[in-house]
């Protein structure tokens, strides 16, 4: 009988295929080996062998349209031809210190600069390390690490996924996912989602498949069948077809079978993602990330320039609403005209959201200006909240600030803990609420969301996440879903069942969910949600919930 | 009228007397000033001049038996007569950097390099700017940063205490503190509290205060009175006597004044603390910190070693019950021999506590083994705790691992939001809880207990936190509390009525919480946990409960 595997199902769909693996972890080369004659020319022909390899990449993802991988590519080959670093390799070559030593060192220089500069430089460490390993693979014959190259479509086998693994993939290539760590809100869950690319996460044991071994990989039960049966392929085609014949179904407003509306909504970086946003049938923006419109500069944007921003994404939507974040600075997300305290041990838990507009209130109050003259003459409901809330206090006054700039529907993130538990007490001070289920997993289990080894812990199905969501739901005012959760189709019959009354996500993801919701009563989603919060762990809280969601089935879920 | 400003009180009793500031930070110097002839020798000197300042202050806080103080006091020393260091001085002065400037940039050399070494070296750096800062505050001639130098005895102001300005305190001469920043875990709220000194934290403008203003400090009720009245004074005296007395009670077991009993216990980190523990009356250890014994260590210590340390304990308390939490590695603790992944973003929502002692189960089992041979012929009643669990299946885990090492009372911390939301899912599985309410409301309010600007955010007074308290007491298993918000005499009252059933404090905290339990009724702590739980902010809470717990004001509170 085929052997089963069970990790997080994050992506669904079935794929089918022979397993390649990412090369695994290159190792330190040893510090003992001495110079050999040539050493110094040998160490800098590999640096420029990556980096003309790199740069080939590069050339290959901007010709598939992907122009920011080759900026990461170029960017890092510009890096493996840095003649500091040839110095630094010389140098430790000539006091007898074998190339792949030396290279191996020689990076370390900057590695400690980096890591010692700042959370944003910090993460650039991961890009110097892959430069790095690849050179040392090349002077000690190991296989090169990253993504393998294969002219078969194949199921991509790794540890966990960099976006630097990523860049060049060939979606035609890849018919599914599978990795040890990650969680439902990793690099991979996301790339795969964006993808269409079915995928599984937290898999123990993912990495020991030997390459070659056909699988049959179940997005959705977040299942690998190992050599799987005929009938098993032949199932799982079957339920890949119901799905797409789903996603080929008229987009209309989300609702429930026996008609509860559920606004279906789109997160949003800026106008760039409109596109997708209504090409999914959004029927407004439920999460409008601005921080991308302050990032990498040195001063904050002009008036003219956030307010012409702003007004594009309202005009997308005349009959809908749309969710403005203020800008949520500081933590992974630091900006150059607002740095965040240099010397916060945890940026997660440290002066972010709202926290650092209450310290620079003329930002904010641009920001809320520029909101206010947008949505002058546009039809679309204009709807503004503040990350990071904690408690009433905060909340009333980014509500005051919202009304002395002239918005006049101000919420707030419900995001951390404290602020879920005592849901009752915001509410009266704002119009609405909008779950971040990211984030208020991280901080109510206490789990990085960045930590691939913790996925477990960051799993919005589990019951105390489902707890908080149900105190925001219930408090008073209409409360959003707009963190991950809201994409996973049983998920979002269980936060419906909850209470919650909009839902906000990736524009890939809106299809399936309007499906799931089209083929559930109200009655069928509460049933969801009150098997859900009986459970006691998320793995009997999501098969309890879709024990009771039998249209589930019908899509192929 | 005499003004008022309002902090937060985090360690009762009455201060009066002249205000003087900790001098402010010292500027970084401008980078344009050329070097002038002897600029080097006067740059060494005063870096000699800053070392000889640093041992005689050593040598005094030796004299005053404070040896730690003197340690800390003669590295930095050591560091300010570093050869490397001159030698970067005479460098950047030969190439025509000014006297101070070269201090600074031969400094930032040592920064970067301990700033990038992980977390444990990074909190170093605040001892390596200490004395750049004294450094350059010579050659600018700027007053001298740290603790004024003063005949009489005054209320010492500051943004906030390091470790190093409160080394050579003399208990003596300070009559309160007052700091802007900090919460009550923060080190001078610690220190305040094992010193027996009154201390206001939080309060906003306190170093605007000139030096020499007169005030009261009330550090219970969290005030200062800038120019107090006669009166004020008399009656803050009163108060101050009426605690003094209490202090003079004789140390039975704690109880509320019709007799629940409430047994008040110890937080300790090994055998030295016994001393003190004993002496203000502890039944128990409520938290024995195991951390200490395998700091600084290469590898764990022996299974003998271990033994011995925890046999010590238990043999203190006869008739009474000793609380251990296994080894809480990880986050701002790491231990040479277990280290915590390198590349954690966030420390504290990383790798730390019990998912750690999983990952290293040899580590775990050779602790709980040691502790069950300590209990062996010993009649104290040991229990023992994991930290940092999160769901029901660590718990189950955790206990099994117990009861196969020969423990019979297995529990858990409960300091991750979702622990304590989830309560009644984990207590089928352990014979008893301990609330930590320090990382408990850090997570909770998603704010560092690092970080001073947060501290308003760090109170355990904040309704959220008392729910989160509450749902663990109530989960049918007995619930301890062993967080700061236990040696809050005010605080304590609402925890028993709130369910909590022993509390855990630093021993100096232990008579107050006494006297204060021995005043009021289980009823009278129920209606002041009801009251503090329907109010929306921890000054609301905090006034709420003081209103039904009439006992306070006999005690000077």
């Amino acid at each position: 009988m085929p052997e089963l595997l069970r990790g997080a199902g994050v992506s669904p769909g079935a794929g089918h295929g022979p397993v390649r693996t990412v090369a695994g972890a290159v190792p330190e080369p040893a510090a003992g080996e001495p110079a050999r004659p040539g050493d110094a020319e040998r160490a800098l022909a590999a640096l420029d062998a990556v980096a003309a390899d790199l740069e080939a990449r590069g050339a290959q993802a901007a010709a598939a349209g992907n122009t920011d991988g080759r900026d990461v590519l170029n960017a890092q080959a510009l890096m493996a031809r840095d003649p500091g670093l040839a110095d630094g390799v010389n140098a430790r070559v000539a006091d007898g210190v074998g190339a792949a030593r030396a290279v191996f060192e020689a990076f370390g220089v900057y590695r400690e600069m980096l890591a010692g500069a700042g959370d944003y430089l910090a993460a650039r460490v991961t890009d110097l390390d892959d430069i790095r390993d690849r050179a040392v693979a090349r002077l000690l014959g190991l296989p090169m690490p990253g993504v393998p190259e294969s002219d078969e479509p194949f199921v991509l086998v790794a540890r966990d996924l960099a976006p630097a693994d990523t860049a060049v993939l060939d979606p035609a290539k890849v018919l599914a996912f599978v990795t040890e760590e990650g969680g439902p809100t990793s690099h991979t869950a996301i790339l795969a989602r964006t993808m269409g690319v079915p995928a599984v996460v937290a898999l123990r044991g993912a990495t020991g498949l030997p390459d070659g071994t056909v699988v049959l990989v179940d997005g959705a039960a977040g299942t690998v069948v190992i050599d799987p049966s005929e009938e098993q392929v032949a199932e799982a085609g079957a339920a890949a077809a119901a799905r797409a014949s789903v996603l080929a179904e008229p987009a209309g407003p989300g609702a429930t079978k026996d008609g509860h509306a559920v606004p279906l909504l789109a997160n949003i970086g800026g106008p760039k993602d409109l596109a997708a946003a209504l090409a999914n049938g959004a029927e407004g923006v439920g999460l409008y990330r601005t921080e991308f419109l302050f990032l990498d500069r040195a001063a904050p944007p002009a008036d003219s320039e956030q307010e012409d921003a702003y007004r594009k994404v309202l005009e997308a939507f005349p009959d809908g609403r749309v969710v403005v974040r203020a800008l949520d600075a500081g933590a992974d997300k630091p900006l150059a005209f607002l740095p965040p305290p240099s010397d916060e041990p945890n940026p997660a838990l440290g002066e972010r959201g709202l926290r650092m507009l209450q310290r620079h209130p003329d930002v904010m109050s641009a920001q809320l200006r520029a909101l206010a003259r947008a949505a002058k003459g546009t039809t679309a409901k204009l709807q503004v909240m503040a990350p990071m809330v904690t408690d009433s206090g905060e909340a009333a006054a980014f509500a005051a600030a919202c009304r002395e700039a002239g918005i006049e529907h101000p919420g707030v993130m419900v995001e951390v803990p404290a602020a879920a538990l005592r849901a009752r007490d915001l509410a009266p001070e704002v119009e609405f609420f909008s779950v971040g289920t990211n984030d208020l997993t991280q901080y109510a289990c206490a789990a990085d969301r960045q930590i691939g080894g913790l996925s477990h812990l960051q799993d919005p199905w589990q019951p105390a996440i489902l707890d908080l969501v149900s105190y925001a739901a219930k408090a008073g005012v209409p409360c959003g879903v707009c963190g991950e959760a809201a994409g996973d189709p049983a998920l979002a019959c269980v936060l419906v069942g909850l209470g919650v009354t909009s839902l906000s996500m990736s524009a890939p993801s809106l299809p399936l969910v309007r499906a799931a919701l089209a083929r559930h009563t109200l009655a069928e989603c509460r049933a969801a949600a009150a098997a859900a919060r009986t459970s006691r762990t998320a793995a009997e809280a999501r098969e309890g919930a879709r024990a009771v969601l039998p249209g589930l089935a019908d899509l192929g879920l």
